[in-house]
């Protein structure tokens, strides 16, 4: 089959011929993808920066947000059947340890990344287990759900914990109306009557926040901090779900918090540092965001099945690949590149 | 009645005769001082560290950790009566506001804090009201109890939330055996099953530590970071509870964390100071911790007339207050300095 | 002033004149009454049912759902200004025993019921306490959203419960789509992404219920149990909201409810008669909902103001009291009646 | 291998020689028996009530409580090794469906029951998978847990589930002081600080119940639910743990509860039979409980290593099944039978 592969870093991806993968297992799963999305990790994978933490050996398939129909399975899967559609859970997972038996599969200890650290969905076909197959509706087609794998997973996680800690009528500030951001909105506006707040530097992108569930929009101007504690009556908000994590963020967002309110960290790139004497006098909290789980992902294609969470797409075709990255480095692309065997 | 004062800044606290306080209003409760915690925010006081913040006129009376008798009540007041031994919620609170209402009234919109800015207990009575009075068991003496008020008080508000949030048998690493950690320990071993682990430079109060309920002590010596790690197969503690917060405790603490747990902030001093990537990655929380509720007070109460919290404390005549002060400022005294009228 | 009264039980209610009532306490509230909902609980005082409960002294004042504007505020009062407009929450809590501490006023231990068990607001002015009055935004009117204080707050506060102890994309039977059903479903829509399915015996009510929020309206004809069943898989549902209780409604709510479920009781009238054995062995839960708390008060109104929950009201003059109890009797009023002084 | 087998029903359990079970699949592990809980369930099994639920082809081996050693594994097995102690979940589950994948694997949709509905441990050896293999720490013996593992797990589960509705402080009465109950109490002892009352027909029990952490003891006379309520100030129980489920005790149980209170069901025979009106007017729960989750089994286990929960057995040789089944049916058992091969 044909698969777009990392030859070496700081060179091109190739499209080489490999063999198809097999079933070996009794819960292999084999895909045949209907979309991958082209992702910005694929170019850091590319200059390098995931070489030392990936260890993976080179040339490998890269990809890690795919979907697609089930082409083949092991004799013990019994969560899919040959011809489903289904979207694949960005890790492969143990099912065995402590944190996987409570749901929490993204704190496996023994878990793969495929399109990191083994073959992953630039290709017609990827090799998974039953464990990461989650099967859509029949409305969905894999391409337009693809990038939802793992850049619309980890929105999802991040608005549903924001949810599940607050109030109706809670003020949720929104940093960054990007990809992860216009998804997170639509998250929080299906699943809560949080009071949804957008702040960005980006006109537009606020302009098109307010259309998809916030209430509220601020353009980032130096102003934005002290507009957020006017409109809340001087109080602050009860949570600030980050997606910028740089550039003076997680400083402005925690100067939005209410007493007792709580950051919620999902983009990074700088520090958070804060005094413990403002944490404690204020009871504020820091809480972590990665990927979601299974469970969370079943979940996001359901409120994209009822229609609750949409996604721009471009698509290509595979051997396009190099389009594809080119048009995202260069930001010609609108919504998510999506690769489409 | 007899009140030692604030008179200056810098100056030492004074003995003075002074009005009484009466009854007013109908939710107003009069109580008789049984005993009034030494703390060392009553130094800090006197060296002018909270004069801008909380802008109380002098002279006023200090003393922040109170308990006694009721000495008398307003004709709304239905949860004491005459003659009841209480401990003092180191708040008088509005009542009213949302915060107020969800119980949760430590972050009261429109609060008076005794002691600190408005009279407090290092006084025969101390005027309050009924909304700040928790009832004690009989088997239970305001001299004994009244350090509980606010230290105590605090460091089960913590404790309570890391029970909460965690499973029996996971790990919490106590940092710091001091006053709180103390209490903090003998609390998390009364109302959970979780693995204590307790950290503090001085071998004398780790041992101390593991009497009253911590499973395993370690001395910071350098390795002992690395100690948690190995006792917890590498992966580290579910739950981090600091009462140190300055000298590196903060990232010592955040190191010790397994992935998806949480550290809790009490002790304050130095920044929290980490990457955001390492937040997300790794998926950890950091939680805010300031003094309990009227509440959590109510259980500390009962723990206590349980036998299941204990204090060692000192008790001086209130004429001697300038001894226990100094005797404070010394690091001469045992336990709790208790002011007793 | 004019108010209406009960004069005797199996009598007619009778409009009088009657002392305006006065600020006596600092916590007083006087609120000009602008709409006192007209429910059924009212026709069950006249015949009696009420009597031995609520004990009042004859004549007294009824009415129980209030709304009205400040009139004038004891000295204490700082949630409210006179002018404003307001909300009653229907009951007066003591705020001092532990439950009013939690938040959790409805099991205050010493409450009144205005219009139950005291004066209550079908009148010109009734009088409450700072505890039980939500200001409302400039964008609602009295008359409109008084029958939201009891009726509508009690749907309120049982489909938040389920909101909280579901997860996004489950499924919740609501039975029942009369006025709190209707309410109710409003508000699942609001606050979560659960697939709310109604079922009624009534079309035109199951029809409009699916205009408001319903994802599915199944029309109760005997096979309604089984088209539960079968439009989740064979599993049946994580919630069942029953608004119903009685007539069967119990058993089938039962029968529907997917291992561990859970069975939210609002309407009452039968009995929950279900074997031990089944309850364990599915573990299902049935979980009791009384009226909201002051919060969630405060929570419904925020909804009413951004539009996500309304009522149809049909508005009868004072004096017309009797007309409107008339209609209410004989099924005559559309939506909600309301008194308007 | 030896193994006792169900030949008939109405007969007496059979001692036969059959094969070993053998690694198939990777996931298998094979367990070296080392003690088998003889049940009521299996008296229950002989007198064929369970016949038409597990639907089991005759012969099969007996025995649903089991702990050993293990022997083999299959080669995904990454949880376990050769040779570890272990003991055994009562379940086989599948790991795939929606509720394996929230850590709920007891409502796992495609699960089996060994010594139910297939080979179970009245053996030599028994074959089941890694993700029913709980590693148990060196203290203990399996002869000394196996009985934990079913009848053990399900009071762990439900008092753990207590703890967690619970504030400390609140009182649980625990119905039943039994063989569940006395590791419900230990359990509860445990984890929280739960006012533990028990009640009980039997002085004997109430006493042993008093020895291993309940505070309070109520011998059932006829005035036990008064003198619940006396005890609670006339409020009842935050929380009612029934391990009878029969002669009353649920009606009795629910009379025990405070407004707002929640009882849970654990033992079963009777129903649960109670007024939708009472339900709501005090806002009271149902809880059911099932046996607990793998992870709930993990939490047992460490508990049972840290000496905070014991069980008392008597140990018979395999071939003794059947003076251990006359034991238990004529109640000469003290503690649990254990059978060890």
């Amino acid at each position: 089959m044909r698969a777009v592969q990392v030859v070496g870093y700081h060179d091109k991806l190739q499209l080489n011929e490999v063999p198809a993968p097999e079933i070996t297992g009794p819960h292999d799963v084999i895909v045949r993808i209907g979309g991958a999305g082209v992702c910005r990790t694929d170019l850091h994978i590319l200059e390098g920066q995931w070489e030392a933490k990936s260890g993976v050996a080179l040339p490998y398939t890269i990809g890690h947000e795919n979907a697609g129909w089930v082409e083949a399975i092991g004799d013990a899967v019994t969560n899919v059947a040959v011809g489903d559609k289904v979207i694949l859970h960005p890790l492969i997972t143990c099912g065995l340890c402590r944190a996987c038996r409570f749901g929490d599969d993204v704190h496996c200890e023994n878990s793969q990344f495929p399109g990191i650290d083994t073959d992953g969905g630039y290709a017609e076909f990827l090799k998974t287990t039953a464990r990461s197959v989650v099967k859509i509706d029949d409305s969905l087609e894999p391409a337009d759900v693809a990038a939802l794998a793992d850049a619309g997973l980890t929105a999802y996680h991040a608005a549903a914990k924001v949810a599940r800690m607050t109030r109706p009528g809670d003020t949720c500030v929104v940093i960054g109306a990007g990809g992860l951001g216009h998804i997170g909105i639509q998250v929080l506006a299906a699943i809560s009557a949080l009071r949804i707040v957008v702040v960005d530097r980006n006109p537009d992108a606020v302009e098109l926040a307010k259309q998809v569930g916030a209430e509220i929009g601020i353009v980032a101007d130096g102003t934005h901090v002290q507009q957020v504690l006017d409109l809340t009556g001087g109080h602050g908000a009860e949570a600030v779900l980050d997606f910028v994590g740089e550039g003076g963020a997680t400083a402005e967002g925690t100067a939005m918090l209410r007493r007792a309110g709580s950051f919620f960290v999902v983009g990074y790139g700088e520090n958070i540092d804060v005094p413990t004497i403002d944490v404690i006098s204020t009871e504020i909290n820091f809480i972590g965001n990665l990927v979601g789980s299974y469970n969370d992902l079943g979940e996001l294609m359901d409120l994209a099945a009822r229609g609750k969470v949409k996604l721009h797409t471009s698509t290509y075709a595979l051997a396009d690949f190099q389009q594809a990255l080119d048009d995202l480095d260069a930001g010609r692309v609108r919504g998510r590149a999506i690769l489409v065997p």
